[in-house]
């Protein structure tokens, strides 16, 4: 779904990944991770799809929350499992998002 | 493929749709779109992928190579017919890329 954010400015954390062919438990740690991210403070929704590559977008309230989330001990094991087994490469862009529009119900 | 960008600080547009069951002339005017903003001045790259919801994400130089695109009559007439036909949904965020790190071939 288009996530529901509120005014700008906000965070957004847009974090693109090439995956490998050995995607062993990929999947179960993308939705603990999922899971997890919900709860944290200051997270403010994400939207993600999959072709070619994935695009990850995962949008916050501000620079704290999203270091207190990359400081998370499990989010950071996660990330070394990736980085190991699963991305072949991947790129994490910060950004503040300064002006949003759209059109529907989002 | 993952955008090869520079050095921050750069811009990124957050394009994220959801589509309507009528896209008959969708994908023939994305692809001129492609081929349109890759000459645009300011144009630095872009990703895109497609799941549930679609997401596509270009990146630019500065807000008035954004604009200058924006303002580009064919992109106009392309999004006037997305907004009629093609989306159900979307949301447009404009960021600024604060900074970025990776991994990989990118």
């Amino acid at each position: 779904m288009i996530a529901e954010t509120p005014k700008p400015p906000y965070y957004a954390v847009i974090f693109t990944t090439l995956v490998t062919d050995t995607l062993d438990g990929y999947e179960e740690t993308a939705n603990q991770m999922v899971e997890m991210v919900s709860k944290q403070d200051g997270f403010l929704g994400f939207e993600a799809a999959r072709e070619d590559i994935g695009i990850t977008v995962s949008y916050w309230k501000d620079l704290a929350s999203i270091k207190a989330w990359k400081e998370n001990t499990e989010h950071t094991e996660a990330r070394n499992k990736g980085r190991e087994n699963w991305y072949k490469a991947y790129k994490t862009r910060i950004c503040k998002v300064e002006r949003d529009y759209g059109l529907g119900d989002i």
